[in-house]
């Protein structure tokens, strides 16, 4: 039976400068910076570089993290041909989480576990490989070869260019700037909590960050999004908002999926920032429906007494489902999409633990005493 | 900076009748029995059981579990067919991450997460299909093509028999078969509680597998093994000991590896029964130097004042080395041996945590406030 106690809310593993998730005021902090300003004026590379260095770089210093990350994003050829041979229509991040354990086999670092400096260079290497992995994916299922990432492009960039090759286009490269930024870090949530675990027993980071991504897999974690966008496409059109959630919300049982966060008693300020993203794009791409669906659906919400007395406000990843439906990205890759920005903090987070004591929390024991064993005959 | 006192000890994270582990007594029970007994007189199947039911099976039980393990332990030929492209000298226990995650693309179950009669069924396929795993790699890195499982057989029979063909030697069964029982569930362990965290975010049981082995091999935890035997290799010879431990140990910087535990303050239960197994092994094998190296080692320490004081005894890992060498199982495997015992409790702890609650501790945010966003160009 699990202890519904058990969620060690308030129990403290780790000081860190990497982010403060301020739920009461719903303010977001990654080392001193607002996320607002981030949002607007950040390249992804920039808050990687400042979750790794603790402070934002020059522009030399931007431009050699961009070239390194570039670089390094290749996948060997060996984990696309495997990758070519798995079911199409398996479950995308599991095959991100295989795909990440089986880079580990070609990478010459991967067993370098104390190294601070080498580990520095696998965070940057993984950053890069795993958005060649989630557009590599994207393509594969669909029966497209892979695209190999360019040397010139910005991350988010070299993703839209990935995708479907030619130039990368500007609006759809700068929505997934800010969508990767502002899912870059978020304090001890579980997948960042997990993959610090796993590097406890001063295991490798492969290992950790695949810890990380079958964390952050879950319906209750980063699988949220998915779970939301699947949840505009049953209610279809604008005017069944209203009597979708009459039937479902406020006289059923299901929950909103993307409203409500575990520690936001305020609006998720990432969730303000992706509805202002969500709609010029949707204004832009000529189809606000999904975009409508999503906002009449929030209001109503912030409308009706249930959600008020929770305060449950739309997070991350509500807006963020209609921003990547809008730029043609389907539902079950959105999760990897979320992995391809958090891989910053995790990174970040993975680095600061190496080194550090051993996580191993306690259980109640609540079986019997001392039993005494019968022989298989007399049971 | 990681938090130095962020091991989260005392934090309680479940209620479970597992397993008590009493390190102030030395004592360990798996639901109600003592580690001796069931060490003595069950098969591995019976623990599994055990665990799984909270109680013993009947004979007709115990032969349904294992004609199913039996059954279920086939891999696909598609995973033996991506794991013959790895490279020979990957590290086996991120091979093994790699080809638990591979399976789940070929598992119809892999998506169901909230069924615990699925579940159940996928731990007993899980457990049949990591020994299946662990042997055919060690075939493979040398290679040779895998041994698929006999329906026939207990499963340390069938692990012995799938390691070289052939009848399985009963005395090999036997010595796999008790280390198999002593390794089975240890409370919340590192790998254990890493797997609860994946499941609480209602991942899927391959997530949580993947999870629990890239944490048993950090060398913190389930990797201690195979540094052990790299020790006693070192030493080599019988005469060797004294003036290693005299140079290395007691005018040295260097650990004795398996020697200490974070739980047991008196003698760990599993050492003294392995240090009998190893023994016996030992000696009907013809070869008895490397029991000889790790016992006198071993009772050097016990008269040692440093390990006196520190209250620092052998653990599971320290015998378990010699009974894997004498069964000429190469260092490098033993730590995929201990997931292939272990996965048995933590597949128990993954049912118990299904349904639970989101594990989210919290963090001290101990960087800036305030920070003023400056242009790229003004830093």
């Amino acid at each position: 039976m699990a202890n519904k106690s058990g969620g060690l809310r308030g129990a403290v593993v780790a000081d860190s400068t990497s982010s403060l998730v301020d739920g009461e005021n719903g303010r977001l902090i990654y080392e001193g910076y607002a996320i607002e300003d981030l949002a607007e004026k950040a390249k992804f590379e920039e808050v990687a570089y400042l979750l790794w260095n603790h402070r934002l770089p020059n522009k030399d210093e931007l431009e050699t993290l961009r070239a390194a990350i570039a670089q390094q994003a290749a996948v060997p050829e060996q984990v696309f041909n495997i990758l070519k041979l798995l079911p199409k229509d398996a479950e995308p991040m599991a095959v991100l989480r295989s795909a990440v354990s089986l880079l580990s086999h070609y990478d010459a670092d991967a067993e370098n576990l104390k190294d601070k400096a080498v580990a520095q260079q696998k965070a940057i290497r993984l950053t890069g490989q795993i958005t060649t992995l989630c557009a590599a994916w994207n393509r594969i299922r669909q029966g497209h070869d892979p695209i190999a990432p360019r040397q010139d492009l910005y991350l988010a960039q070299n993703f839209v260019y990935m995708l479907n090759g030619g130039e990368p286009d500007a609006v759809a490269s700068d929505s997934i700037n800010v969508y990767m930024v502002l899912l870059a870090e978020h304090g001890m949530n579980a997948s960042t909590f997990s993959s610090r675990v796993t590097t406890a027993t001063t295991s490798d980071m492969h290992s950790a960050v695949v810890t990380a991504i079958g964390t952050l897999k879950g319906p209750a974690h980063g699988g949220a999004n998915t779970e939301a966008m699947r949840m505009f496409l049953e209610i279809g059109e604008v005017e069944n908002v209203k009597p979708w959630f009459d039937t479902n919300i406020k006289n059923g049982e299901r929950r909103i999926m993307g409203i409500g966060h575990a520690i936001y008693k305020a609006l998720d300020p990432r969730a303000s920032i992706l509805r202002g993203h969500a709609e010029a794009l949707a204004k832009s791409s000529g189809n606000t429906k999904w975009f409508q669906i999503a906002d009449d659906l929030a209001n109503l919400a912030r409308s009706d007494d249930y959600f008020i007395e929770r305060k449950l406000y739309p997070n991350v990843d509500y807006f963020s489902a209609i921003l990547l439906y809008t730029l043609k990205i389907e539902p079950e890759m959105f999760t990897p999409l979320f992995a391809m920005a958090r891989i910053a903090g995790w990174t970040a987070h993975i680095i600061d633990q190496m080194g550090g004591r051993l996580i191993r929390p306690d259980m109640n024991y609540t079986g019997p005493m001392g039993l005494e064993w019968t022989s298989l005959e007399d049971r």
